[in-house]
Order: C-alpha cells, then structure tokens, then sequence
C-alpha cells in the first residue's frame, strides 16, 4: 500500500484524545471525586430558544412535500449569505459580498482543508502557541518538514512566539512565508491584535505576496474598541486575507455544526483565484450544509437570536472574568479573560503537563496543557469560561487552595 | 502566492454545475415551458415522519441544558456506530466492528477525502463512466497526470471501461493499480457486480495489495438477490476494502447530510493503519456530524422508520422500472432501473451533449450528458427515478414522442 507517510510524522495523538484519555484513567480510579472540566473549548448552554424554534420549523419544512429541500447550494442558501454578508461585514464597513461567503460544516473542517488550495512547497508561518489544526493539517500535506521531539518544532514552520516577553504580540518574521495564520482573538492566549497591530500585518501580507488566513471564530467575545472583529476592517485585507468564522462559539452550534469561509475575489495570481479553487473544492467534496442548520443559523441574526446568544456570551464572559480576576489575586500570572473566553495562566517552574497532573489529581479541575498549542505554550496553561457559572467558581475556588498548599 | 496548481488542469466546472447553466438558460428564454428534471440524483419525497419525530426530539434536547450535546465524538456517536455494525453488517454475516465505522456528513465528503491518506504516486484505476468525484479528487491531489482533451482522459489513470460491448461488467486492468474505486450499484449505469464478480476483485486486490474503494451508496435498490449490499459479505474483503455509505438515497438525506466510512483495522502495512489514518484525519480536520442528523440516522434503523424509507425506496424504483420499460419498449436501449434508480441510455448516433440538448430543447426533459461520467460515457445518459411519478410517467411519454419524430 502506498500509504501517504506525512501521518505517520504526526507526534502523538490529537491534543484533546490525549487529556481525555488521562482524564477517564484519573475518574476510572476515582469514581467518587467530582471533576470541573474547563479544558476543551465545548459551551455548555443549551441551544437558545429563538435558534431552537426555527430548527423545528426547518424540520418541520423537511417533512413536507412543497416545501422538502434536497441538496443545498454547494456554497450555501442565499438567505444565509446574504444576511452574513449584510450584518457582519457591509454594516460594519467591510466591502464583503454574499458571494464571497461560503457556508460550511464549521470553522475546523475549514480551516483544515484550506491549505489544499496551495502548493506543497508553501511556507507557512504559525503564532506559537496556536489552535494545532494549523501546523497539523499542513503536516498532513507534507508541508512541515521534520519534527524535532526535543525543540517541539518542525523545520519547514515559521513560528512567530507570542509570549509575555512581547506582550503576547507577534513580530515580523525574518523569513518571508507564502501563509500566515493569525487566529484574533487568539486560541489559547486570550490575547488580540488591535486594528492598528494587524493592520502591520497586513501590509506586510501584500508586500510580501502572502497569504493570511485569519480565524476569527472567538470575534464575538471582544470588548475592547480598538480590536477588530474581521480582518476586513483593515484597509488592503480584500487583497491577501481568507477569514473563517464560526457559529459554535457566539452561538453554541458546537454540536450543531455551522460556520463559513470568507474568500474575496481579489486574491488572486496569474495561476488562477483563490475565491473560484475553494468554490470548485465546495463542488467536489463536499454537498454543501444542511438545510435545518443553516435556518437555524440565520435565526441567530434575528431579534431574539440576537438578543438570546448576546446573553450566552455574556454568561460565559462573567466566567472567564471569574477565572482570571480570581486567579490573579491569588498571585497566578494570566493574560485573556476580556476579549475571550479563554484565560491563559503561567505555570511558573513547572512545565504545562505536570501542572495539568497537578491541577487534576490536586484541585481536581481539568485545564488544558499550554505545551499542546505550541513550543511556545510550554509553562502556560489554558482554562475556559465555557463551565457552568457555579463550577467556574468553584474551580477558582479550587485553584486558589493548591496555590496555598 | 504558491498556489495548487492542479486546481487549474481541471477541464471545465463540475458536471451538475453546467447542466444547471444550460437548464437555467434554456428556461430563461422559454419560461412557459415546464420542465421535467430526470437529471440530478436529487430525490424529491419529504422526510419520512418516524425521522422527523426524532429530528424534533434531537431539537429538543438541544434546547434543554440537561440534555444538550456539545461536540459530537470525532467518529461518531456509540449508538448509531453500534447501530449500524449490528443492522448493516453482523446481520449480513459481515465481520465489521463498530469502532470500524466512521460517521461523517455524507459520502460524497468521504469518498473525496479518502485519497488523502495515500501517497500521491499512488495510481488509482477508476470504472468508466462513474461519478465523477473520484478522478476530480484525484486530480486536485496531484494523482492524475495530464488531461488529454481529446481523449478526455487522464494519464495516470487506468479506465475501467463498462460499456455494452462488456455487459458493464469492468475486467481486471493489465497495469496494477494502487486504488480500485468500485461503485456497486455503479453510478450511472445502474449495472451491478454480482457476489462472483466482485470476488475476482478482491481476490485481486489482496493478490497486488491494492486497496478497493467500495462506493454502496445505492445498496437499498438491490433487488437481486446474488449482488451483495455490502463488500464484506465476499471473504477477504476486511484486509484489502474500505466501504463508503450514504443516508442519502435509502433515507431521502440529501439535504440533511449523513453517510459513514466503514475502515477494517486489517487494512494495515509497514507504513501504518488506515483506520488509525482516518480516525487521525477525522479528528484533525473535522468536528463530527451534528447530534440531530446522527438521531435522525438512527430513527432510519427503527421499525417505523425502515418501514417508512423502505416505501419510499420502493417507489423510487417503481420510477425507474417505468423508465426503463417505457424506454425499452420506444426501441431505446437501456440498462439499469433493476437495482438501481438509474436507467442507462445508449443514445445512437448523437453525441451524449447532443442528446442532452434535444432532449431539453425538444422533450423538455432534463438529463445528465454520459460523457460527463468519463470517456465512455460518451454516446449514453443518465435518467433518474427520483422524481415524482406522475412527472415520470409524462417524461417517458415526451421521449416516446420525441423517438417518433
């Protein structure tokens, strides 16, 4: 068989198999302690009521002869595009057309397959520590080069640290890469780009002739003025910027699966667009979302959607505020908390796997191990504000005793 | 910007998105005429009410915090994989394990991705005609080789031609292939491969160690009793066969999305396992199927609901069995509509674009050109039995008409 051998370089297994996997090991052994899961990015609010309302009636519209709908548009409904196009670009002052949209099963698959789009000899520079599934992915193509299991790094990968020595910012990289990947707010940091911070980085993109690939799947958490909730805010970015944006964490679709690609006709090289290679890769593989979902998605748009998912992020919010006020005053040193759900703490002498060992055998709170997101992520850790209020608190609670041990 | 450029040598767009072009324009020009589409595998019936009781359900727990489900596990919940490892396989005799069982959100997804975890030297060797998503994926990968216009072929793909002169039935290739893509029921043809036949193919593939790629998304139209449903009721199939299934065709899915990849663990070599491979690449680039679709999946496997899918399969195949007899007995010569919903036209002297467009402009029919599924397709067409009947029966008259003229 000739198997594709990039796989086989993959350390390990993905991240979050490997903390799941302790986790069963440690509650198979102790059956009667009652952990706090603020690890895995998974919201915890039921779907809200407006959302669920028109997924019944999408259902309900699937069980009727005149109104039954077979495939969907490869790129998504119109009323969908439209309605994202309008209220999250064009009313925020970003030139970004319904047809530039392409609807999708989420932001991972997404963000996954773009980089099929590109030759296998692209480089690609990566914030460190970031959300994994850019480098893994990439790895996957053949794209990484070698690993070394020592420096965590692979020797075709342009790391761009973000680390308290440089407030969390990323620099210009020395060597010119053909990808960029910016995640804003990052994913595991907390931590943002300001307009003005990436709007550097988008001269540098058209400068240079690359490529940003910019997530914005935690945009509705931010709350800070001067931190952009599309990279389409920065004049240029039409030119050298695909965004991915999600449903899962403003609206809680992490188990509903919805999200879309932005891809302005602009970017484009003698050898074709990039817009046209993503509608042909839509085309053919892959069918195009579900009908249910993508009225549900739209009913988040609506009044009461609006209003509804607006409370949900405010509750998730208050936790995060929670986990990084608390741990503050308890001498922790964390970064994130205000623009995301996300509260990233410094685990001082210990590395990020012994203080997970710590933090689950001692305070019994499940976190996620800095080191997973990076070289860079080694001595952090990452908690979520996506528990339920009352756990939330009583992991700060928990925290706060182990650091008086 | 390094882009990938075997995007670019794909002829033309893909095949369903011209048709609507030609379809569009032609109705543009005549809107008094009513159409009767017979070209897309679209199907047209509601969802079946014991899947829409459980879509509402699944909805429901989605609204209620004490039942809402997050992110789904990477392959798939427990009780649709034990579902179908019991319903579609131990009961058919076919040693397949739940844990071989990969839901995803439909096979045209699973059957373009699948190529990924092959080295792109791999040669893969393809039935011709067939759909069209396992050359294009090919393509995009790098695997293919140069098009040849002419020929409408690709270099490095070895054709396995199914056309009248062999009964449809594809003879074992003179060069070795490292992927044999097998479609059983085959689309377009509506032709089978019976247990005998499909053993040669196994036998084959375990004898060069090449993988078989099993499409059986339309093995709820077998009628016949010697053609399996599955590959794994032939021996040797678990070493040497990955089969894709869809909820689309047996379960109306089209729109809502649901399919599986089944992966034996016997599929091993040196380099790795397959089903490690694929359990790797679902967990990096995907987020699982939503929670609704896979209760909607499992509603299919209950009393009610394989009743209910079971009469619309049934009437599906009434549409083809008219299709087929009403053509024949006109003098047209097809194949098909027997364990298919797909009848198989030859179409004489024209071309199949040339067919396509008398039939549209004159019949006002629309169908899917042969050439569209590989070069010898060329001098056939694909009709479909997934419209309602009564729409069937007046296409059928209009191409009696037509072959008068």
């Amino acid at each position: 068989m000739k198997l594709n051998g990039y796989y086989q370089k993959l350390p390990g297994s993905y991240l979050f198999s490997t903390i799941g996997n302790k986790v069963k090991a440690f509650q198979d052994e102790n059956p009667e302690v009652e952990l706090i899961r603020l690890g895995i990015g998974d919201v915890t609010l039921p779907i809200a009521p407006a959302i669920i309302k028109a997924l019944h009636e999408a259902v309900d519209e699937m069980g009727n002869g005149s109104t039954f709908h077979g495939y969907a548009p490869d790129l998504g409904y119109s009323f969908l595009r439209e309605t994202i196009a309008q209220e999250d670009y064009q009313k925020r002052n970003c030139p970004i057309e319904a047809d530039e949209i392409f609807i999708s099963d989420g932001a991972k698959s997404d963000c996954g397959n773009i980089q099929e789009l590109f030759a296998t000899d692209a480089k690609i520079a990566v914030c460190d520590p970031v959300y994994p599934v850019y480098v893994d992915s990439n790895v996957m193509a053949g794209r990484a080069g070698e690993y070394d299991p020592v420096s965590g790094t692979w020797s075709n990968v342009i790391y761009l640290p973000c680390v308290r020595e440089n407030n969390f910012i990323p620099e210009l990289p020395k060597e010119r890469p053909d990808l960029i990947y910016l995640c804003n707010p990052n994913n595991p940091t907390g931590t943002t780009l300001t307009k003005e911070q990436l709007k550097v980085w988008v001269d540098y993109a058209k400068a240079k002739e690359a490529v940003i690939l910019y997530d914005a799947a935690y945009e509705a958490y931010i709350t800070d003025p001067d931190v952009p909730h599309s990279i389409y805010e920065v004049d240029g970015a039409r030119s050298c910027a695909v965004e991915f944006r999600s449903f899962s964490k403003n609206a809680g679709f992490t188990g509903v699966r919805l999200g879309f690609t932005v891809i302005p006709k602009e970017i484009t090289s003698k050898e074709g667009s990039l817009h046209d290679m993503w509608a042909r890769r839509h085309g053919t593989k892959y069918n195009g979302a579900p009908y249910i979902q993508q009225k549900a998605g739209l009913a988040v748009y609506s009044e009461e959607g609006r209003r509804e998912v607006g409370e949900q992020v405010s509750y998730y919010m208050r936790n995060a505020r929670a986990i990084y006020e608390g741990l503050t005053e308890a001498g922790y040193e964390a970064v994130g908390g205000i623009n995301s759900p996300y509260v990233w703490l410094h685990t001082g002498t210990l590395t990020s796997w012994e203080f997970f060992d710590q933090l689950l055998t001692k305070a019994y709170v499940v976190g996620t191990p800095g080191s997973g997101f990076g070289p860079s992520g080694e001595h952090y850790f990452r908690l979520t504000g996506f528990g339920t209020y009352e756990n939330t608190v009583r992991a700060v609670e928990r925290m706060k005793r182990l650091k008086r041990l």
